[in-house]
């Protein structure tokens, strides 16, 4: 189906991005946007301008949508839910879980996706793109949704998507922050960060070991100490904690790993690994509070 | 030096460890304990077990440290200064930057090492030792350390190995925190965290990517935004936290990510990099405080 017609509704720079992937992969591509001049480039790039939203929606059985937020998709689109009938929808509008699943029931076949990539690199191998939703669409059009990225598809639930996509970037938030505290620490030992960096990250792929092996014990629900208990780490986090005032470094970032630590040994896991901080992040009733 | 003499003082669990390690490797060894009855394994290995510190520090040119802390540093080996004189003392006691510094000048070369690793791993190519201090002493006994594991050095400063050792387990503290914060969300979405683990994991490494870029970025003072801006991410950070209230999950861990990243916005660096948020760890002064 590489000449599948696609529709892609809004034309912001994600949107853009997306038409053009379209366009440069062969498929008749029709796009509507609110502000019509958005469209312009796209138009001369061989774009078919629908001049309503329901014309873009009837003129491919594939409907992308990129929208500023679920209000605007709402808006935009739920005039238009008799023509959607019969159709996939594929909304890459940025949104909770919640959001996705109450959009999911408007059109024949639903897909939510999340785009963890910049404008700039859809359609290059480092754009990956999150879908959840129906089974029986991803694996309809996943040919036609390659030429954007990568794509993997999580389940049926149409909210997977989008929570993969802030449970991932929370991973890179986690990850960064403490790389960037750690080189405001040795910063103040007048180490550069670009000397810091070659070492935390050969460490990062030894921490993937460890997130393999809590994972499994997660699931399992028991958390044995194999490496270190939860007191080891306990007495090196009050070490960071220390080093951070003494470098005038900031405090806040160390003091909730060592708060949240401090947590999961009040409920009872000081000898178990750091995996039994789970309880602590699923709001498990705490013995301490 | 294969044969090198080396001394161990302190066999805790670790202690215990180095001075198998050593025994194994072929050095002459000689251990001190303040209980002497934990010396009774290595004894039968090989070890000579020294009847006082002084005869033990007396007894090898290269002298390794091991013990609760420092404090049991200072009382163990003030004493005895005059004997470590014209020997090496590598401190692999866990403690911070400042007491390494602080008991640099008993030795003629003195070594602060930290270990990245439990006695189970140590002699295993899993086994990372960090060392600071003197550059000579080091150059002199690698040879005999790397029976211990993988050293690295990292300069004459000797508070250095404590703080790439705090500095490094930060980033493993952020990274599975923010890994388990990620489980515990899609946990409450059926999830297992097996099957989030590999897309963390494979996430987690192109990080490493953002690592490298930002820390050039750190090192020249200067945040462009190639990737995403600040304001970028803050708009998904808001939707982590939604996400974390909506589950019933810990919301304090995304609430001190996005309180961090808006403080750098507020610095005014709402248009910048993420790695502007060096400046937040740095304490640097804040615009909106």
């Amino acid at each position: 189906m590489s000449n599948e017609p696609v529709t892609v509704i809004g034309l912001g720079l994600m949107g853009k991005a997306l038409a053009t992937a379209f366009l440069h992969a062969g498929h008749p591509t029709t796009v509507w946007n609110r502000t019509p001049g958005k469209a312009d480039a796209l138009a001369a790039r061989g774009a078919v301008v629908a001049p309503t939203v329901g014309d873009a929606v009837r003129a491919s059985s594939l409907v992308v949508v990129c929208l500023t937020d679920y209000t605007v998709v709402r808006d935009t689109l739920a005039p238009h839910r008799a023509d959607l009938a019969g159709r996939t929808l594929v909304n890459l509008t940025s949104g909770t879980s919640a959001e996705a699943r109450e959009t999911a029931g408007w059109a024949s076949d639903h897909l939510d996706g999340a785009i963890m990539a910049v404008p700039g690199v859809i359609a290059t191998p480092e754009a990956f793109l999150l879908f959840s939703g129906s089974a029986s669409a991803f694996e309809r059009h996943e040919e036609t949704l390659k030429c954007l990225g990568n794509g993997v598809y999580f389940g049926e639930d149409p909210g997977l998507a989008s929570l993969y996509d802030v449970a991932l970037l929370g991973v890179m938030w986690g990850t960064l922050n403490a790389f960037l505290h750690g080189a405001a620490l040795l910063g103040a030992a007048k180490v550069d960060a670009s000397v810091f960096a070659p070492f935390a990250n050969q460490w990062v792929a030894s921490v993937t070991g460890f997130v393999s092996e809590y994972a499994g014990q997660i699931d399992k629900g028991a958390y044995p100490a194999e490496d270190a208990s939860l007191d080891t780490h306990l007495a090196t986090m009050r070490y960071l904690v220390r080093e951070s005032e003494a470098a005038g470094v900031d405090t806040e970032w160390p003091a909730l790993v060592q708060t949240l630590a401090e947590r999961a040994r009040g409920a009872g896991h000081a000898g178990a690994s750091y995996a039994s901080l789970i309880e602590v992040f699923r709001g498990t009733p705490r013995s301490d509070s």
